[in-house]
């Protein structure tokens, strides 16, 4: 458990701290997924953040956190997703090195946009254990300050700004709705919802066959995902010992969705919003398409988490 | 040449008149076009519209401007695209019927698009006699009204609200650009820009195998494109009698743009700005990309025109 959560106030700092960097995101309707879900959808577009995912929102934040002394020496982490791409043009606008581990066997074209956007790529083989060994090396030598995916309190706070924004452009609303995969976007969003409107509903929407965070919940304990198999690739991580108990204390509900759902949800947004969304935005679309639980009539925000897809390869082809 | 020509207080009327209905769709920025462009863009997103596409403002204003005596009769056109779809839904929100006259050819997708929105539909031999002669026969029996997809003086009015809006949220815009096909959008556009911010340059982008509009120019006299093969398939109707002399007094270049231009146009914008939209309103990020002007460190405000796309059908696959 962390030493101390993450508070409203948090967010509303790291959101004065982003705001010259960030986009404001549009929250856009499209009646055509109210009439297929029987519900009023207000669609918060994080695709069109920059780097195309929200995962910008806290990179940006926890670069921007850090003093002069601490900044100078640079940033770190692991991963091959959206993560290493924020916080390599997070660092980029802050003009310090961005030090990115990759598995050598990341997809070229996950490395070419980390390389992109300026980040220092370092490759392991692709295990966990080369993955840490790799970047504690890195720490050691540079000095550089280590931002986690989805553990840091810094990020959770950027990812909440979303939420911020969404509530204020959009009073009344009955549900949120975030996808989970490590909980970063969701313990930010659960922490501003319940903040500004605590008979809002947080509801987090999890791919069957990544169901670490259902699981966890009915258990009471982190049960860790084990080499799970979804398209939805950015929701592949397990909650964290951060995150689990802010999702634990604010998160109304957690749904499964069927691959079928997500990919169905992904072309329906794509078609009838125009918005180009990746499989793990198109989780909370799948989930209410799906209809597991009865949302009819009520007015629900949906986090739509990224839009970063390989349009050389889409679900519904071949 | 038209009685008399729209003028920015239609315009003004018109936006009052579609706003229960319309979306204000977002302007959006993208650093990546911004680099390849070496501009600043600025994005009105008609393809976030109602129907997908800015025919709906048109096709709204029309029928939102007809008498309760008139409208009772219903509307009427022949189009198989984006005004079909935008008419029968007008038609719906008011309560009246929409005749649209489309050629038995049509897309089995667009067909049902229009039937979706509740346009009654009868088919015609594909030319343009047949085409003509159902729509006078439609006419005669119900005593609807015409409204012609960019001839009509209420659907010009209706277009340029959209020019109106970016000039709102946009301010010191160097250029306006649009795509141009039967003119309705471009002349829309240039009454709102010569009106609001005189300064600003009109800019269309029109692809060169269907280059009417500018050979017309040139010429000083309407020349049609006779069975134009464009991908742009929103582009493929010449400039009429109402839209010609409005564009001729009015825009101030037209540039033509290789399929291949258009195609890439449309691919970065889906891959970076993550919005889906149409070949035909990728055309003038296609001008742009091939640098056939020097725009270079202008802010120039994009009108994307549509999204309307076939996704098992892209022009990139196979």
């Amino acid at each position: 458990m962390q030493a101390s959560m993450t508070t409203i106030e948090d967010i509303r700092r790291a959101a004065e701290r982003i705001q010259p960097y960030a986009h404001r995101t549009p929250v856009l309707t499209c009646a055509s997924l109210d009439r297929m879900t029987g519900a009023q959808l207000y669609l918060k577009c994080e695709n069109l953040q920059k780097v195309g995912a929200f995962k910008f929102r806290g990179a940006c934040n926890a670069v921007f956190s850090l003093s002069d002394r601490e900044a100078e020496h640079g940033v770190a982490t692991h991963s091959s997703g959206n993560h290493a791409q924020a916080l390599a043009l997070a660092a980029r606008l802050r003009g310090i090195p961005a030090y990115i581990v990759m598995p050598s066997n990341a997809p070229a074209v996950k490395k070419a946009a980390v390389a992109g956007y300026g980040g220092q790529i370092t490759y392991c083989e692709p295990t966990q254990q080369a993955r840490e060994h790799t970047l504690q090396g890195i720490l050691a030598e540079t000095g550089a300050t280590f931002i986690h995916p989805y553990e840091d309190r810094r990020v959770i706070a950027g990812q909440g700004t979303a939420a911020l924004e969404l509530l204020a452009d959009t009073p009344g609303l009955d549900v949120v709705m975030a996808p989970v995969g490590g909980g970063g976007l969701l313990s930010g969003t659960a922490i501003a919802v319940k903040a500004l409107a605590p008979a809002c509903q947080v509801v987090a929407a999890e791919p069957e066959l990544a169901d670490d965070a259902h699981r966890s919940l009915q258990a009471g304990r982190i049960l860790p995902s084990i080499s799970p198999q979804t398209i939805a690739d950015g929701l592949l991580t397990s909650l964290g010992e951060n995150t689990f108990p802010i999702i634990q204390s604010l998160v109304s509900q957690i749904i499964t969705v069927s691959e079928a759902a997500i990919i169905t949800g992904m072309r329906v947004v794509w078609e009838r919003a125009k918005l180009l969304i990746e499989p793990s935005a198109a989780v909370p679309i799948g989930a209410l398409m799906e209809n597991k639980v009865d949302f009819s009539g009520l007015r629900i925000g949906v986090i739509l988490s990224g839009g970063n897809v390989d349009l050389d390869s889409l679900p519904w082809m071949d």
